[in-house]
């Protein structure tokens, strides 16, 4: 994670001449100094794709006269853009069940400061781990979903994550589907970790699925929630290897092992503004 | 590859307590020296799985008595088995298309001895490596497959396959998809290396799937046909990582690397007797 | 962790016509339910390794009964062996100093029960963890480590160490180089995680070492302490890429994410009896 | 490899404001279509790297008109920069000696046309590959290397690949060491593959080095050639798991895969001017 301060600006438009030429000139101009950059151009789609990050004290004004200034750049090249300032933490609502791995490592990444974020609460449908996410001096909110208590269920999470001023939802193996409308309200801003290697084995039980298939490689995948099941775009995947000794339970846990990994992984491209959207796929600027 | 002579002995049986035992006082009793020796046990499917890798110079017999005297163990615990001598060079039949990189790999590893086969004819439905092929003394035969002529083309494909006394077929990127007949009259003897991570993306043009679907990694499967189209049981898979830059023909590219590794690293299993077959799964006893 | 109780047998002796014969006729004859064996014969060294996994309630005698027994063909063999059983908690000492991502990882294991293992305590030289390892129910030593006072500090641990009949000592990040009199004192009991690819980047700061090389993939090595500083045999090793971009601190956040994996997996490895010891290296029965 | 036509222009220079905005506005100002842009700012040297990829067509001049209207900027900036034509082919000139898998994987590319490269000759110390390469319509020069000759076969060398214009040399596992003068002499031209995991097992024989360490990866290095041996920047790394049962010659035919990629990607950086040199290090911009 940063320790200077930066500003990120990610952003998109169609491709053309002159775009790098007019966002660095702007940015030379005011004195802004580039610490990365990184572009993308779809030559199917014919849209570009840019981030940077520019330290917060090189440039003479705020981010309010940043996006003031750029707003006439950013019109003349139809852009979609976002400027975000890392001194502000995002603020990163966990989701959990009864699976803890995820849990155990997220709120180990935060204690250790790697992951320079607030997390406003952890929400469950189990109480199981109140006491441990309290000891962290996080809150804890146990929201049990029923079948028939699962539209007031989400009506209260989402109620929880408009109060705490939630950036980023994470479900952390939650193990529930949320409700249509609960996706759609939140685009690119609620992240789960499936366990498998989509799109092999989508829905219940993938290990199992995995296991009566004989694969040589189980995975998980970081993808955004869309309202079509575990068919969200992908922002990072990765894999390990089992063999014909491995029982499901055995699978179970060494998928835990990649689950946490690439969860913590696809976690901090977002937290670093550094997942730009392109339809159902990801451009992610490491 | 062995420089030692061995016999290797594959078996599998319904699981019981004794069965070990029974297999290794028999080959210690005529002073079998084991190299190496594997086990498995399948808990759900209560059977056993075993290879066992003896020294043919340390029996006082030869394969054919090896045969008869072990017969009356495997008819007591009602086994599936094999023997095989590695003294015998195994007859691999490569079909390759207009793709030669599987090709120019196997050949490879052939003249370099890394892979101690007999290579007695490639079989294409172009004449595209018709001298390349020649090159190295090995013949090859231009046997076009078109919509009408494809039952008299695999006619001629098995007919080859006999002649030759092959013992494997391998589609080293064959393009074609054989005839249910050459598929069940081989079992487990015809293996394919498929340019996805299966299952995901069966079928057709898997790295455009990939590249649609927005995969953070790509990857192949050696499995062995069947009549099912990509269904059949899985040798080795393996990935490598790719990135939103990557067009589908850098996914292609890609592709090639991983997809001549694993169909070597498959059949370098299937040649050394390591792979035993479980329904539509394989165990490998590496 | 089996759930099933398991007599695991490890053992190596000079290799010869007729040990496996000797052992399986052996479990065969009390009834002995094999699940799991796996064998090794060196050649060079011409010794043979073996690891059984025998089903407790198959046998109709217990483990004291069984090592005398099994101690006629031990002797007539030269075997060094060992015979563990499974519901026999092993208890593991893990030290830690004020990186605590390792110390995470492993009560997250501990508290998912994914580690069937007791954990009498946790040492530090620091005291940044004790609440955390409290809120586990564990006890937390805080034992400084001062230049001068290095020999007594350590007097402290081994009289922890024996008072709480530790069966394994892990070194999670502990950042502190044991007495050579520690060292001899457990040989293969003593677990380290050194955060580089050994024998690359030996001593400290190897990320910094690394960084400086320009190397394009980190790695991390769990092996078992000797007094020579990371030179002991390794239990298991994995490595993460990485590229120009990442600077020293950017190595050191992404080697966690390999050191924390890999001392979990050497870590079972050793827990499960599945590590022989030969000399300056070890066999992994997986 | 592109289908269209680019200038790469790859440069470094002092880190201030205002380099990319006037590299960019200077190729926006002709029309300069950028289809890829990498950069990469190093805090401590304070240096600055980038490449870019112009299209060719997108320009209203050649490439002498480009060195001279850019040299300007480069000069103001105190540019090391380079700038070539991926329409004019490189000239690889490929040394190898008795093994011949990095060979077999590079012609396959070649005959691919996946390395869009002209291949001049093929140098070797012994004469075992001359059939093949010749096959191929490739010229194979013989040139042995004994102690006492061996600055006359060094110069043989040289005057081959300064006669066919060579752009770049490839030790494709040559297992000579090249002298002094030649290290020197083509600083950042000559590539060779080392069958390690630098800097582990630096020298002779380092899968045996890695046998008797009883490392549980092995790996391979593509690097630059300097007179200091194995000790050159490194341009990539990949590596294989290997366990206990591996002999020395199963370390090397499990090597042999990785060697090969390893060469092809690391050739295949160079070949598109991705990578950039740093002192001892590169900076790869894939």
């Amino acid at each position: 994670m940063p320790i200077a301060d930066y500003y990120t600006l990610t952003l998109s438009c169609p491709d053309r001449v002159g775009i790098v030429a007019a966002i660095s000139t702007f940015i030379a101009a005011h004195g802004g100094w580039i610490t990365e950059a990184s572009h993308h151009a779809d030559p199917d789609a014919q849209r570009f794709f840019m981030r940077q990050q520019i330290l917060v004290d090189s440039l003479p004004f705020g981010i309010e006269s940043f996006r003031e200034k750029f707003s006439r750049i950013a019109t003349e090249f139809g852009m979609d853009w976002h400027i975000a300032d890392t001194t502000r933490k995002k603020r990163v609502v966990i989701l959990v069940s009864k699976s803890g791995h995820c849990l155990y490592d997220l709120l180990g990444r935060w204690q250790a400061k790697e992951m320079d974020i607030d997390i406003p609460c952890v929400i469950s449908n189990h109480d199981t781990f109140r006491s441990f996410v309290e000891w962290h001096g996080i809150a804890f909110h146990h929201i049990p979903v029923t079948h028939q208590g699962k539209t007031s269920a989400y009506t209260k999470i989402v109620d929880l994550f408009e109060e705490v001023r939630g950036d980023v939802m994470v479900l952390a193996r939650y193990m529930q589907i949320l409700t249509h409308e609960v996706c759609v309200r939140y685009p690119g801003r609620i992240i789960n970790i499936h366990h498998s290697f989509l799109p092999s084995f989508v829905g219940a039980k993938p290990y199992h699925q995995a296991y009566g298939r004989g694969v040589k490689l189980i995975g998980a995948t970081c993808h955004y929630v869309t309202p079509d099941l575990d068919q969200g775009p992908i922002i990072e995947q990765d894999v390990v290897r089992v063999d014909h000794s491995d029982t499901p339970d055995a699978l179970i846990r060494s998928g835990k092992d990649v689950e946490k990994t690439v969860l913590a992984r696809g976690l901090r491209y977002h937290l670093e503004d550094r997942v730009l959207l392109h339809g159902n796929k990801t451009i992610i600027f490491r």
